[in-house]
């Protein structure tokens, strides 16, 4: 019989964190001992899990003991907090906030695009962004086979990126209300707005990311990329219109086949039918889409790809319990 | 006294027609006989025209005798057909179709930037796509004075740039019915959809008329301009997102400059105050919103920056408005 784990999730009650351990189940994750784990403030509360209830207690020093793997989505000040307490008690770390991500000695992991930076970690492994993980699902393929010159990406973000006070602000929104918790000063129903942006030169904390990640997990750390991130008043993932400028030249085909042989990443373009991945239809799955893809004439070696993935799955919960996976398939969690 | 016209609108009970007669209402047009025509199976529809309820007549071969300006928001067909027969009347047509944009004879005008392609018309005057008229009044300040060696650009299109049957198609979404009449194959609440294609090379109708009409309207045949068009459950506007390469190196204040001293554009531009144009704010609204003038340090001479527009208003209807008042300005209409 193979190993069982002892695992425990931080920030278990948040939309993220919830995910994780229904990825969990559903990924038959070689669970021993479950230890859900939040803030002071959500401990408490009840989570199902295979039929039992199981309470979720208040993070504190002791939390950690006797836990080999913890999968952390609180915030970022929690995160840089009780990353290294986990680690010291003997854990790994798969941390899903951005407390860690920048980290020269924290691998930053897709598991599809660089399972190899994991041998390197010194205890704590980080999520990215979810919109640059369904970018760079996609991106890799093209940058292996035909190197990539410079992406211009546009993002239409689901309003769960801004995990359950988005889908309250929205909710209440559509209801009539005022939301009790405001995710952007704007109205988000029937409207466009941006992530906060408190960058000087005009970007937001979220654009920033997709830039210095991608670099990051593609060991590109020149690679062109201008970014624009916008959320939308959709549900269930989020889209990317990228834009792309190959080194070498490709036809259409040559893209399509890369796209196509690209674990994790499915295509569906069929545009004469109107059959091409939609935020809706990425809703509650774990793959990341890609469709619409068109040769660009405007440039030479031109592609434009729309990629779609459920930003709270692959883009947070999924791709955390698959880098654990990998770990153990490595060796590393043993 | 300034001279009074008579004016007609064909396809008055739709979304844009009811808001050609808005605006020109607003901006106190100087109407002498106003007849409203629709389609045999909209007329007898009653809108409200200053107090006064006027029948909407089924468009005949008499509709235009006597008529000086026609304002046109009929299908394409309908335009193609009435047009000539308005124009041998002796009307002066400005057709919000996509009937007639691309024909050699038919001058594209979009008041801000081409206001002398009028001058050459042979009775039709086409307004351009909704979501290239907000664009190309973005993008002719920085045309003028840096040039334009490449765009690229992504657009978040609102609903009721499907007309009514879109904001009917969202709304029983959203209350959870079946549409009447869906404007597309895919639920369109809280999701992505695409514009129909049927171009074989994968690109969308809309795609393709904003590459063509660009270049038309700015007579820059040679543009080179990436589009992706995405519809989006927003209401009250289009946002585009748009990255470009200008020919000549500038500076983000001189590119600010030029951008804040064009007619018709206002710039809202203070992110770290969470102030930028959103669709909600251009909803309702006559002018083209610029902000969030980033520089784009992944191309040389490169800028991202965000634009909205009421699509019903500037792209539609009000843009139809500005037409006939420059062509009573240029005295053509006379």
């Amino acid at each position: 019989m193979s190993k069982k784990f002892n695992v425990a999730i931080l920030g278990a009650t948040g939309l993220v964190g919830r995910n994780m351990l229904k990825v969990l189940i559903e990924n038959n994750f070689p669970i021993n001992q479950l230890r859900l784990l939040a803030s002071e403030r959500s401990a408490g509360a009840e989570v199902e899990y295979l039929g039992e209830k199981i309470k979720v207690e208040a993070v504190n020093e002791n939390s950690f003991d006797g836990i080999d793997l913890a999968l952390f989505s609180p915030g970022k000040t929690a995160a840089i907090k009780w990353a290294p307490i986990a680690v010291k008690a003997g854990a790994i770390v798969v941390d899903n906030s951005s407390g860690w991500r920048m980290d020269p000695e924290v691998p930053l992991v897709v598991p599809e695009v660089n399972p190899n930076h994991l041998q390197n970690h010194q205890g704590i492994i980080a999520n990215p962004n979810c919109s640059t993980i369904q970018m760079v699902v996609a991106l890799k393929p093209l940058s292996d086979k035909f190197g990539l010159k410079r992406v211009v990406v546009s993002t239409y973000q689901s309003i769960t990126g801004a995990g359950q006070n988005g889908i309250n602000h929205l909710n209440a929104e559509l209801e009539g209300k005022e939301p009790e918790k405001r995710i952007s000063k704007h109205k988000i129903a029937f409207n466009t707005v941006f992530h906060s942006i408190d960058n000087p030169n005009g970007y937001s904390e979220e654009e920033i990311k997709m830039i210095l990640e991608t670099r990051k997990i593609m060991d590109l750390p020149d690679l062109k990329i201008s970014v624009t991130c916008v959320r939308v008043p959709v549900i269930g993932g989020h889209g990317e219109s990228i834009n792309i400028e190959l080194e070498k030249p490709a036809t259409i085909d040559e893209v399509r086949e890369a796209l196509g042989n690209f674990p994790g990443l499915i295509t569906i373009d069929n545009p004469l039918e109107g059959e091409y991945p939609t935020v809706q239809l990425a809703d509650g799955t774990n793959p990341v889409y890609v469709g619409r893809i068109r040769k660009d004439d405007s440039v030479e070696n031109g592609f434009n790809i729309w990629v779609v993935a459920d930003n709270v799955r692959k883009g947070a919960a999924t791709n955390a319990v698959q880098i654990a996976e990998e770990l153990i398939k490595l060796g590393v969690l043993k």
